[in-house]
């Protein structure tokens, strides 16, 4: 055997090396001045998880779960059920959420259940849904129509339904001829009956899911890679705007995104509207509701949502102005003066302008810098500053169009970097991001449920990137489809499967997300004042809790 | 618009800092020292590999394929079937092999064939083999046994069969009673008929194939996850000991890597031998011959091997000792002085020390210092040098002692790093690795057929290291059981699904893998000399093949 002093030199020498590693992270400095309470809660959270991992995830025999598995896999282990390390991530609080589409952000059963009350709403579809076959090959869309326009009465189940006709969802829903596993909640029914009305009812609402979510459905083929994942990924937001782009529905939607994000400890959002269309539909069924309108009706939203809070705590959210990057240079002005012009009116909610859409197969970002520039110099010729947050590098392929889409991004002086997959295999990107304070809005589950990454620490930049201490705000991107609601199951994969990742990382990981807000510095401060508020108030419930624990 | 010189001005700044960030990378010095025929083979071959990526991997309406996808699902789309680009990646010097397991190298059909002609070949099971089920239910064990063994008559396939007892390989492949789908070469045959004798064989062989390999079976459950690729994985170890632990078979088989690496382009091997069982099968069946016996036998193989060249090529393996992390210090004093006794018979022949098997469950490296500490001391009283190869960092785990074993083994000054596919989140023990030079042997396929990466290009370390010029060796591992033998398999799903990685890419890859062998600098200078032969000859044979579509 080696003397007992070399081998406690080897070990002091990985110790130390740990230490230089340590010391370059994110949440160094959180964990360097830990109050006593915090340290407390810190020590009982980690064994708290690390006996959740073996008691969940990595159960003797069981060759199934792991932790930080595919989400829906996750899911049926019991992701998202009441447990000790859920319920304190579910309860703290998350900072600021800033990257997600507003039209993936709240569940579709909210906008179901809109639907439902709407007598204007009309379905149609692209094939008659007269076979199990036909419900899954259909381009299914929905509307609300003026009174005055003619509905089908021919069933969009029979044969004879002349496709492209509106027929009334009312009717649709309640004549859905076909059962279980349709249904949201199925209900055991012989094979082949006709459902009665509510129960057909059930059954198309199960159908409507299965069409605007990822979450694996029985009747629906599993998706095994990216273009698979965003063939279904792209359908579901077809399905979704004619049931979102409803004055009413969408007043109330942007009070849901609102309400069920601070539900999760989300107090601040910075949202990504698409103004790709130009017009949504008003409460009379006329389908001229511009997009000057559709932000006076987000800032009622967001006013009405501040206005209910009683316990003083913050809530906010603001507008990053998108379009999709299958346009021209032409249409793309169209867009940038549209967002000038928004922002002149609104100077307080439009604080940053994007392009979105699948990288890989849509035009790059060097295609537009024509109009980019100009659109920097109009800025200043109008007074306003619309800071770039550009979607980059949301790509496996290497040295492709859609990595490079990250070099641009970062000359035309991105304020963030929406996903950023594929930064962290360029070493002088990564450093540029860390020195230029460019925050990497990463997104783990859309990246695995989209087909980028196996599980959150197979992620080919997230670990690395925190490691490194480039900034990351951890993000749902588009929860409405992938269910991940809120930031507790991206934060909750994150440190179930991550040794190194403790409750006061989750939480700088959260407070730091305020700084790369698209804000003024007074604003930061008010959002960081709430949150310590809200940390303190959160360590004292995890103690009352789980103190006991402590000496175990 | 921006002005004219705006945009230039933008584009210069991207062309810049992509050349920056190209100048840090291991093909730099490659692609900027090109000859004239070099260059234009590297045009040719670049676009030949864009067009094949658009007609085999990127097809318009395909959503099932893409670049750089599963490795059995990239075979069922072609890989390893002629096309111009797997034509040239096989064709082409791959350099030093630096990362296999000996008895997880060669076909297993190899092994299979060798078998069935070895009269004293023995098959036992844990269960009887009555029922489908139960194929897939047992372990199966084969042994060569002395000619005086008893071997039982009972059939292996009867519910009468006496768990653990011998019979004789021969009988029981051909009264194989199940048909189709385990044959590998499967017959048409009616739905239940009792298969003839040949037939049996031929199914039998399917059988012991998918015991022996990960390679999808129809019968065999579909793996999704690391935990249970390594239990598969596992298990073939155990089937395949048997049919290679035999003295004539073992020299066979040593000759065959050599031959096929060579077939391959692969002009030198270092290969790890599990030492861990003390004896293999005498050819007489007597159970006693010894690791040094081992060696010889090695040696003699290589030696025969080298004697069959005709055209002057060099080819040539060398041994690195392993035995594997679950042993404890006691046991692995008597390897590592075992190890020791071999290098001082063997010199030229033993280079190195590794602990091997599965990290996330098995012994970490840090409970072994003690004696991997004396193991130097002891080196250096022996006079002898024998450096540290280790396993490290083959794990999603982040911050568990898998992951943290990279510490050890570079503080332990481990020569290269077997996998370290965690590796490239660590920003400290990145730059150290490319500081003292250490190589990363990482190997593609078989992270990703064992879970650790979902495809080549979202691997959580390859383009990282690479791109930062952390010396990378690509490997192969264990291509007995993922059948991806040679480097082609792992080169061609490098330069398929990455447009960063060219043809002088990949020469840049395989010939600075000679730097890395365990070695003398003479032996290096006649690899680097042999390669540079073979890599003009090759640049010839591919202009001659495709130089007439440079003009295209």
């Amino acid at each position: 055997m080696a003397s007992t002093s070399a081998v406690q030199a080897h070990q002091q020498a990985v110790e130390a090396l740990k230490a230089k590693e340590a010391a370059l992270r994110y949440d160094h400095a959180a964990l360097s001045n830990m109050s006593a309470d915090e340290a407390r809660a810190n020590t009982i959270f980690t064994r708290l998880r690390d006996a959740e991992v073996q008691s969940t995830w990595d159960k003797e025999g069981d060759l199934d779960a792991f932790a930080g598995m595919d989400f829906y896999g996750a899911k049926k282990n019991g992701l998202g059920q009441a447990s000790q390390v859920w319920n304190a991530v579910q309860r703290m609080p998350k900072g600021a959420l800033l990257h997600c589409h507003f039209d993936g952000t709240v569940d579709t059963k909210f906008l179901l259940e809109h639907a439902k009350k709407t007598p204007g709403m009309a379905m149609k579809t692209d094939v008659p849904l007269s076979t199990p076959e036909a419900l899954w090959k259909a381009t299914v869309e929905f509307l609300v129509l003026l009174e005055s326009t003619e509905r089908s009465k021919t069933s969009i189940y029979s044969e004879e339904y002349v496709p492209g006709t509106w027929v009334s969802l009312q009717d649709a829903r309640e004549s859905f001829p076909y059962p279980h596993p349709y249904a949201l909640e199925p209900k055991t029914q012989p094979n082949g009956d006709i459902p009665s009305s509510s129960d057909a009812g059930l059954a198309f609402d199960g159908y409507a899911h299965a069409l605007m979510t990822m979450t694996p459905h029985q009747a629906v083929p599993a998706i095994t890679n990216s273009k698979q994942a965003w063939a279904k990924f792209q359908s579901t937001f077809g399905v979704i705007a004619g049931l979102i782009g409803y004055e009413p529905t969408l007043k109330a939607y942007a009070k849901e995104l609102l309400r069920s994000h601070a539900r999760d400890g989300i107090s601040y959002t910075e949202t990504r509207i698409n103004f790709l269309t130009e017009f949504m539909v008003r409460q009379d069924g006329a389908p001229d509701l511009n997009h000057e309108e559709w932000v006076r009706i987000f800032i009622e939203a967001v006013n009405e949502v501040k206005s209910e809070i009683t316990d003083g705590s913050f809530v906010d959210a603001k507008i990053i102005y998108t379009t999709v990057r299958f346009i021209d240079n032409d249409k793309l002005r169209w867009y940038l003066e549209d967002c000038i012009m928004l922002k002149k009116k609104f100077p307080e909610w439009i604080v940053g302008f994007d392009l979105v859409g699948h990288e890989d197969p849509l035009l790059p970002l060097k295609v537009y810098i024509p109009e980019l520039l100009r659109f920097q110099q109009r800025c200043k010729e109008e007074g306003v500053v619309i800071p770039f947050v550009f979607h980059a590098g949301e790509t496996l392929e290497d040295g492709a169009d859609a990595d490079l889409n990250l070099y641009d991004a970062l000359l035309l002086d991105t304020k963030r970097i929406g996903h950023g997959v594929s930064l962290a295999r360029h070493p002088v990107l990564t450093d540029m991001a860390k020195e230029r304070d460019v925050c990497v809005e990463i997104c783990p589950i859309s990246n695995q449920v989209l087909g980028y990454t196996a599980s959150v620490c197979s992620h080919p930049s997230l670990l690395a990137l925190l490691n490194r201490n480039v900034p990351i705000a951890l993000s749902s991107d588009d929860p409405s489809i992938f269910e991940n609601f809120g930031l507790s199951y991206d934060f909750y994969q994150l440190v179930i499967s991550s040794k190194a990742t403790s409750l006061v990382s989750l939480a700088a990981l959260a407070r730091r997300s305020f700084k790369y807000t698209l804000v003024d510095d007074a604003a930061k401060t008010v959002m960081f004042e709430d949150w310590d508020r809200r940390w303190n108030v959160f360590v004292a419930w995890f103690l009352d809790e789980y103190g006991h624990l402590a000496k175990q």
